[in-house]
């Protein structure tokens, strides 16, 4: 049952064929874009396109990635795919999001001569099986086998335990009929830690489980109806010997193992994906704010002056409170989703070229992204669904859609705590670096260098002012977890220990650290952004806005110190609140530019032409359970019910 | 498809079955509780039961609230109903909950003859329409008018517009044959505001509608599945005029309105069904807690010790951090719940008796608790979801269905902002009585009040100095919102304008307040917790925990004004800290004191023998996607792609 049947056949086209209708005006939307055609970022560029052209850019836009990522617009059968579906996962799309890459990164020529091709056409549709009923993102605790047996030729692969199953690959319960699988290595005796293979599931006659292999969907989940993860169980299934990774690491045909020169090149598909993961939060949260303040300009409620007519609800400074700051934290996601791609393409091109020294610093990007990113677009998601008050709730709304689809984002691919507390193990490091003498490279470099007492902040709030503190907190805030580490270590607690006593507080500085990147990059990306000057102006407050509501929601890092003070909070507080002032007109524009067509949305609230209401009726005219007047339960349940002898 | 079914028969039975594994053991549950024996609040009391009466404490547990509510023990045709679907609504609770109390509240002694009986014995089956599609909290917008007509005496009920439909109310789109409207009264030509009528919507023979009536479900929603939330439209239907509830306001024959005495007595079930909502909240949070501890204490993953075996996730330092002040705000809300029942109890008796002089102070109490307790209750809920892993966001978990059930709280009977701001209005005429002289009553005389300037806080952190600390906090924000009201107004802005400027302020100042009674409350309730001392000294390391990591989460506004300095931020960090290692080898005492047994619970990972991954694979297992090898899409869609020509 799918929301996109209640938009009539002229809506579904997206929105060159609405009417510009008066609430939009209303909003002033002209006074910062113009009319109604289509802004979009691409990179850090502000274009404007005529609407005709919607669909095929947003996919563009969506997938402006990677080399990689453009195999993901061969996903499903259509490049149309991801508008057909827009926030639900494609069963087919682990083939070409991980199983391909995978590939492509970890195989060697032959592999790939033999099995790439027939992938990208969807011969053969893999998935990638790593995760276990036991064991997530602690890759070395795996305790699925591939034992080599050199009189064969072949590995044997087992899930010796209940819980070393595997469990969640997208695709996998009945969809994929090949996999690559994550597996412990033995070979002469000896257990050489985690590699892959490659494994067919079902005959590619028939789809029919090849022997050894027991395979099935999950059951239910919170999200991700349209996907069938699956669980996946071997008992002795063999393969040649052919079938391992053999890239960096090897098997021999007699069994001898040869290392693979390098362990961390095996980051690149991981590092890869979670730029994904950034860039799919950065346009989740946009979408959500999307409806949200699109509907918060339709909605009216209560009143401001007595008597008065009621206002939008936009225009109450609480529900502003809730909405400009996310509207803010989108826009700065999106900025940092591109400066990762980018900076993920550059280290690329270095690691081909056999350079691995920017390799920590982007495994530490991509962690922390993914974990800041996340935790704040879902959480974020939520508030504008709660936003939208009683209908945020409905499906008809399509929030929870979007919630469901972005949360698992904090788990997959890397726990989220998990993930900042490797930023810190890597932000511990550049610590010690710095307290060695060495220089720092890039972004990090501004740890362990002397800094101002106290901020210099005036009433305007400056950026400057607003990249110092937030710089200042980071330091701080590493420079504590270094302390207290130092401190444990010297009171004899062996190191790891020494770690787990002081996890909250080296989470709390690889979490500023993050924020740190994403104000710094927010302001650095719309210096160079190239648009003019009235919308400059507009990104301008909007990511004063995502500095400043970011300093006060987290007030007392910053004041712990005394860098900031009573006097600077009151100063923020006011700069806040004059935001939203100035942001109000604009809103409405800023969430369009993000150019979301209703198609995509699937939302009654967030359409375009504002006609919630009647959307919202018509949605529930369409229900299933509105075609008989008197529902069969009536005769089965409630009559029964209601006819039974006293129950008091 | 419940999860209920993956449970083999003896668990469905409750508790009392299991046998007590040795993890449980691991965690010392011993030390502090008692074995197997269940321990349960009742009121302040912590009491021990045999587990043979499990279910039936339970349920009187959940609803041992007040006179009212021991209605809902004939809560659909059992009384075991509650425990038949956890977590989910009953289309026929809006009778029990709120149909019934409407009519025992506003009713006159005719009506409660004519209806009530009826009512009790669900040989009718009413709901509560208020809510429209254009309005929810903003009662006085609503748009559906009853206007009265004198040559009938009838009540003529519409809907005038697309807007005024009433929308949401729960059973009234396939099961409710009777519902209470609330509408505007139009009698004499004059508006009177809204008034409550009663409404037959469909024939007590058949359940067909009555003319006039158009009414269906609303369509899928986040949650609340087994509920047939409706809509209703009303095309000139004729009503008799002793429909019209009349035990306050009345319309004579010929039309004249006579107005009650007090508009504020129909503020009665409005505060029942907050209260309802807080226990809500409290229980919960309190499941969610249940289930992430346990499974927390199950799940084993990655390594503390180099080489060492894998260790209890809940002896992660960051674990502890998410989920044991979750723990601490599930007791908190317990006693929140439980002093606003008693307080509802003695002040509806004087309600009852013609005094109203208590009412706002209740209504404050009611409309502040009810949002704070649902904002945390389902933020927290999400985060023991996501502490649970991928296992989390699978219905397994039972952890999503939690979530969605508790989440529309926020929303439902009272918006959370506009609830905060009705405290917040509370507090500014409580700081105005201060101002000219007057003595506060009960709770809220710390308003005002001369303070100390700095906190005395010393590395102990006691009760005094917390209490002192939030009083200081609350009164502050109070005392900074009244200044800015008072300075918008003293430069020319309409009072309602300032309100609007100052909400932000206004809201954190309600919060404040709320977070207050929270803390005192748990403080004042286990001290007069008839307890062993060794269960006595557990209450307080719970306690102390809440107040401590709730004034570190809100750092800056306890520091803003110096009351707090640095050094008191790192007093309580350390003691945080100090409380987590204090409270682990109790943390799955604590949960298993809440006593859901684990048909209650319904959860894989939650269960209390701790056999989480064979549940996990016998809930997989009987998906039914899982019933065929090959599943059907394989012929209509896999094999077509697969065999098409090259797409590159």
């Amino acid at each position: 049952y799918s929301i996109l049947e209640c938009f009539p056949d002229d809506i579904r086209l997206g929105p060159s064929k609405f009417t510009l209708k008066r609430y939009l005006y209303q909003n002033n939307r002209e006074h910062v874009f113009h009319g109604r055609r289509i802004n979009v970022f691409q990179g850090e560029k502000l274009v404007t396109y005529n609407t005709q052209t919607v669909f095929q850019k947003y996919i563009s836009f969506s997938l402006k990635v990677s080399k990689e990522a453009k195999a993901m617009q061969h996903f499903g059968d259509s490049p149309f795919a991801m508008s057909a579906f827009p926030n639900e996962t494609d069963p087919i799309g682990i083939n070409t999001g991980m199983f391909i890459p995978t590939l492509e990164q970890q195989g060697t020529e032959e592999q790939k001569a033999k099995w790439l091709s027939l992938a990208y056409q969807e011969k053969i549709i893999g998935t990638y099986a790593q995760t276990e009923l036991g064991h997530g993102t602690f890759l070395r605790g795996l305790e699925t086998t591939a034992t080599y047996d050199p009189k064969t030729k072949e590995f044997i692969l087992n899930t010796p335990s209940l819980s070393a199953t595997k469990f969640w690959p997208g695709g996998l319960g009945r969809t994929a009929n090949h996999c690559v699988v994550v597996a412990q290595l033995y070979t002469q005796g000896k257990c050489h830690g985690i590699h892959i293979f490659m494994l067919q599931l079902r005959s590619l006659e028939d789809h029919s489980l090849l022997p050894g292999i027991e395979n099935g969907v999950i059951g239910n989940k919170f999200g991700f109806g349209t996907n069938d993860n699956g669980y996946l169980k071997l008992n002795s299934v063999r393969i040649p010997r052919e079938n391992m990774m053999m890239r960096y690491s090897k098997v021999l045909e007699d069994g001898t193992y040869i290392k693979p020169e390098n362990t961390k090149v095996t980051y690149g598909v991981m590092v890869l994906v979670r730029s994904f993961i950034v860039r799919g939060a950065a346009l989740h949260l946009a979408e959500a704010c999307t409806i949200a303040i699109r509907y918060s300009a339709v909605r009216r409620q209560s009143e401001l002056t007595p008597g008065g007519i009621e206002p939008q609800i936009l225009d109450y400074q609480t529900q502003q409170y809730r909405l400009f700051p996310l509207l803010s934290t989108a826009y700065a996601f999106h900025f940092a989703s591109t400066n990762m791609t980018e900076t993920y393409e550059r280290i690329s091109k270095q690691i081909e070229a056999g350079r691995l020294d920017q390799l920590p610093q982007l495994h530490a990007l991509a962690a922390g992204l993914k974990a800041f990113t996340t935790y704040a677009g879902s959480a974020g998601i939520e508030v504008c669904r709660i936003c939208c008050g009683g209908h945020g709730y409905s499906h008809a709304s399509g929030l929870p859609k979007i919630y469901v689809c972005e949360v698992p984002g904090c788990t997959y691919e890397g726990e989220n705590t998990v993930m900042m507390l490797q930023v810190a193990r890597y932000l511990m490091k550049c610590h010690r670096s710095k307290q060695q003498g060495k220089t720092l490279p890039g972004f990090v470099s501004y740890i362990g260098e002397p800094m101002e007492k106290n901020s210099r902040m005036d009433d305007k709030v400056s950026f400057t002012c607003i990249v110092k503190a937030y710089k200042h907190r980071a330091a701080r805030l590493i420079e504590e977890a270094a302390k207290q580490m130092q401190s444990f270590i010297q009171s004899g607690s062996p190191a790891h220990e020494a770690w787990n006593k002081s996890s909250v507080q080296l989470f709390l500085a690889a979490n500023a650290h993050c924020h740190l990147f994403c104000v710094q990059n927010f302001i650095d990306s719309i210096r160079n952004c190239k648009v003019d000057s009235n919308t400059s102006k507009v990104l301008n407050e909007v990511c004063q806005l995502y500095g400043v509501h970011g300093i006060l929601e987290n007030l007392g890092e910053f004041m712990q110190d005394n860098f900031l003070t009573g006097q600077h909070a009151e100063y923020l507080q006011k700069k806040m609140l004059t935001l939203f002032d100035v942001m109000r007109p604009n809103a409405v524009a800023l969430v369009d530019a993000f150019d979301f067509p209703d198609h995509i949305l699937q939302s009654c609230l967030g359409r375009y032409d504002g006609q919630v209401y009647q959307a919202l009726y018509d949605y529930a005219k369409m229900a299933p359970m509105n075609q008989t007047e008197v529902h069969s339960t009536y005769y089965t349940h409630l009559k029964p019910l209601m006819s039974a002898d006293s129950k008091l």
